[in-house]
């Protein structure tokens, strides 16, 4: 077994070898573009990670963490064109450099790019991998558009949002270990319980993602704190804060999220005030815990060595006591 | 064997049966929408009648016709929004009707939900439909980033041009017919032959489509007549007529495309008439003739009975003998 660091070399050395810029040029330098922009390489890791784990060669998974990696980023070049978004990685987005038809149409071939890599899998294994992603890729779709759907939505449940970031986020964590699973040919209930190892970190990770917008350290969350504040964005916090609060409260925060002023620093404040005091900011704490917890239990459906399972574990829990 | 409008009929009804409204519907009521607007549903029933030929059940074909229809659909979903269309077959386009987003994301839906159609062929047909399927999807988009690229480009040659249409038209058809006979388990040696039919049938088709467009009866064709001309659109007509043309006309044919006049039909008469006194119109004519006879020649190719191969000549001589 390597270590995470040195699984993410491994994948980026392969990277740098599959990438060639092909004709047209203007539909593949964009794909090499963002590609090499940068970003933790989280899911391609995980796979070949798990094909380790389950006694395969890793070089064997290096094609489904590619594919993985392709598609992860033909959803952020999408994404970031629904979104308006102007930067990426602190970079420009594709469609900010070159233009939105550029961004939309290279994000397609991604799509199909990262299809294409799995046909470097043989019989079965071909067609798991292959249907493994396509549920998992409509999945992204649908919490995409959920997303977008609840930002004009005041009716939005806690369980809808919970579903909205396990399609949008924790399935495709899931399917990047299963992907190493189903590679090194394990059973059937180690397929199963590696998924839902990865979906149910992968639901804890975004939640803690939403604890740290707000509460996270200036000086090393990865992103402006408070930005979904700014946004108005209804995260757990917010959904939690809103049926915690007592009356006023909750009618203060609603009104806090009507107003995007130009100095967000007093709305900042006042909302994680409301997130503390209703009770939410430790209420998202312990359901972050539990979905972790809940994580690890899947660790014992498994038919696995215990310093196996205890990689996996350690793993876990070096994703989750990040204060970034 | 069934007739085209009764294979037509058939995959009518299985569409009909297959849209359903699911959640989340703004994902979801774009896809029904486009895919009940209408058109000749032409790959669809390529698709049908290929499986049939080479003695499948023209009813194990429907889960791949479907696919193909969806696929062609996503592109028209894409496209629209990059070539800023209003209309699609009269109607207004997805992303009028929604917005943008709507668009992208309900198309990155339709391209994912072509590939899960084809999970439910078995073993290698699987692989091979998704592989064909791939490697067409791939052309299709360089077919149209070519074709933006040729927009801005005065240096594109007419075989730039024939590549381009073979990539972004002539590869599905070619495509639809080779899933028939993937389905339907036929020789390597008729599955390459009959794509080739397909292919070059497409590109001869195309080149058609340019030639109505500058010369068809307006009554009957689909389109506007002039449509090419009034965007500068540098098609084989045009392109060989810059070619062919003595060096004042050609020059006067640059000028023609340097502008966009508000009535264009001066502009239309003057380009059509070079495109004739060029030579341009009848080597256009000569050339959807070449590769008509050249997709006949194909046929040549197949162990298949004589009455099966003259069902695809009469439907390439009715595709090619419409006036529309």
């Amino acid at each position: 077994m390597l270590s995470v660091s040195q699984y993410r070399n491994v994948f980026l050395e392969y990277l740098d070898k599959k990438i060639i810029n092909k004709e047209p040029a203007n539909l593949y330098e964009p794909i090499t573009y963002i590609l090499q922009l940068g970003g933790k390489r989280l899911r391609p890791v995980l796979v070949l990670m798990s094909a380790d784990i389950f006694d395969s060669s890793y070089k064997k998974a290096l094609d489904a963490a590619l594919a993985i990696e392709v598609f992860h980023n033909f959803s952020l070049v999408h994404d970031d064109i629904m979104d308006d978004a102007p930067l990426r990685r602190g970079k420009q987005t594709v469609h900010e450099r070159w233009d939105i038809n550029t961004g939309i149409l290279s994000g397609d071939a991604m799509l199909i790019n990262a299809y294409q890599l799995f046909e470097n899998y043989e019989g079965e294994n071909f067609k798991e991998l292959a249907k493994l992603f396509t549920k998992t890729a409509i999945q992204v779709c649908e919490g995409q558009q959920y997303d977008i759907d609840f930002a004009g939505r005041e009716d939005v449940r806690i369980e809808d949002y919970l579903k909205m970031i396990e399609y949008k986020t924790a399935v495709l964590v899931g399917a990047s270990l299963q992907m190493g699973a189903i590679i090194a040919e394990t059973s059937s209930v180690n397929k199963q319980a590696i998924y839902e190892f990865g979906r149910l970190l992968g639901i804890a990770f975004q939640l803690q993602d939403d604890y740290l917008d707000a509460f996270g350290d200036p000086e090393t969350f990865g992103k402006q704190v408070g930005g979904d504040i700014i946004e108005n964005k209804k995260t757990f916090l917010y959904l939690t804060a809103i049926q915690k609060a007592a009356k006023g409260e909750a009618r203060q925060l609603e009104d806090l999220y009507s107003i995007q002023p130009e100095d967000a620093t007093g709305k900042i404040e006042s909302v994680k005030h409301i997130f503390e005091k209703s009770g939410a900011a430790l209420l998202t704490k312990e359901e972050i815990k539990k979905f972790t917890n809940q994580a690890f239990l899947s660790l014992d459906k498994m038919d696995l060595d215990e310093n196996k399972k205890k990689i996996l574990k350690n793993f876990g829990e070096a994703l989750m006591n990040r204060t970034v």
